[in-house]
């Protein structure tokens, strides 16, 4: 199945693409939240879906998140060696961790916003991982068990205020509207290989990013189970598993960043595509 | 106002606290949540306790967190100077922000569970800041505005999980019950000088934290304008404001940390106290 959320910011309707169409199912189900990814109802749902005349939505809706608010994002830091090595870092031993404020989370299509005071604000295509089923403590054979499917995530950062304002990455990472999640959630099922798709990222039409998940440090079983072994992983929550090179701090001869009116593009094979319009921040 | 929750882990109800008596509030609110803290919700609360017949809760009931699952818990590190000594940390020169999972959730006496693994539990206690209006970009003058109450929290910490796994501090933040929140929130109005209050901390009946939150480094009001810079608070968000010297880190000659059987104690003044049995982690 691919989930998606459609409507007004806040106000977003749970559906589902089948075929090239929109369909809602607001009728069988409340929302993606952590009820619905920790219960039998994504089962269901995949059920009654084949038995239910589901409204058809018209395919230029506004889509939403792919999932409602999560407890937590996490994000495991520089999990591809091309980008470990352009941003001028080791080779993790094991995953580096770190936050993302859920406040953040936009749709896919959303204005990225730039902070206020931002002169470095960067993009990072990046697999998102859904968790399905409440995790802690669990193996690396256990892992896919816990997991619902799949999303296209840009974790945009902000570098200055990531590496230069005294410390912890989650001060970069946490801007408002630095999460477009979607454009939807595809069920594991729908995915033959999680450790081979290509992902890739464009800035005004230009290709910046061109990687593929065959070059994860750490593969997806893996960040599963070891993110259990500090924290409880509950139904719904995201983790984002890392930005192959390409980023804006990793441009030669000199990093850049993006300004008002810049157009980001990214997808990832059988996740979909986004597309971002850049915007400046202006007082409300 | 005392806003607590009590009953069942799960399953809380709201109440307050007036005088020395428990009392049932759930017939007038759902939950301390977002929508609570950030519509009149709390406001008409304090004037419907008034003329409300409340009923009566046993003072042996069990008191769950002092807040529903708000979306983030906020940490300040290093914010008074004699912990940044005592770790051998610089006096930082801006806030460090780290994050907390918030599903390390729990009542304010539940038991601490020593996670799998863990050879170095430690324990902070913390004047904790309640979220009580939604802020992006405040100013310090507007920032008490946008605060619910103050609420005790100790901010359990695995030290080599947090400084000797590879980074980024959430990894020994984030455990299961490492995030004790309670008895009660009290409203701003309980407070007469937020940054003249006592806070200790006992092990086993041994006082280790004796401090003051006249020596934050960074106050309450320029916490908050700071954070809102990174990030959008949301009404029922958590900051959590730094800890006093006197964590098991920091012990001389040699650091030590808790096990199997201690006992944990701590308190702030108007924020009454909570209590915390030490069991090491056993398989379901």
């Amino acid at each position: 199945m691919k989930l998606i959320r459609f409507g007004e910011a806040g106000f977003e309707k749970p559906g589902v693409i089948i075929g090239d169409e929109y369909y809602d199912v607001s009728a069988l189900v409340s929302d993606y939240d952590e009820a619905f990814f920790g219960g039998d109802a994504l089962h269901k749902l995949s059920e009654d879906i084949k038995t239910t005349n589901l409204p058809k939505v018209d395919r230029g809706v506004r889509l939403g998140p792919a999932l409602a608010r999560p407890s937590k994002i996490i994000c495991v830091g520089l999990n591809y060696k091309d980008h470990a090595a352009e941003t001028n870092a080791a080779i993790p031993t094991e995953p580096i961790l770190f936050f993302k404020a859920t406040s953040a989370i936009v749709g896919p299509n959303d204005d990225l916003i730039i902070p206020k005071n931002s002169k470095k604000t960067d993009w990072e295509v990046e697999l998102a991982i859904v968790i399905g089923k409440k995790a802690s403590y669990v193996t690396e054979e256990n892992a896919l068990e816990h997991i619902a499917g799949y999303v296209l995530h840009n974790d945009y950062s902000e570098r200055a205020f990531q590496l230069e304002r005294n410390g912890q990455w989650v001060k970069g990472k946490s801007c408002d509207t630095f999460a477009p999640i979607g454009p939807f959630i595809a069920t594991q099922d729908e995915i033959s290989d999680v450790h081979n798709l290509r992902l890739w990222l464009t800035v005004n039409g230009k290709t910046l990013q061109n990687g593929n998940t065959s070059n994860l440090i750490f593969n997806v079983p893996f960040m599963v189970s070891y993110i259990s072994q500090f924290m409880t992983l509950l139904p719904g929550d995201v983790i984002t598993t890392g930005t192959p090179a390409g980023v804006g701090l990793g441009q030669k001869p000199e990093p850049w960043y993006l300004k008002d009116g810049d157009v980001v593009e990214l997808g990832i094979d059988g996740l979909g595509s986004s597309k971002q319009h850049v915007k400046a921040y202006t007082e409300a």
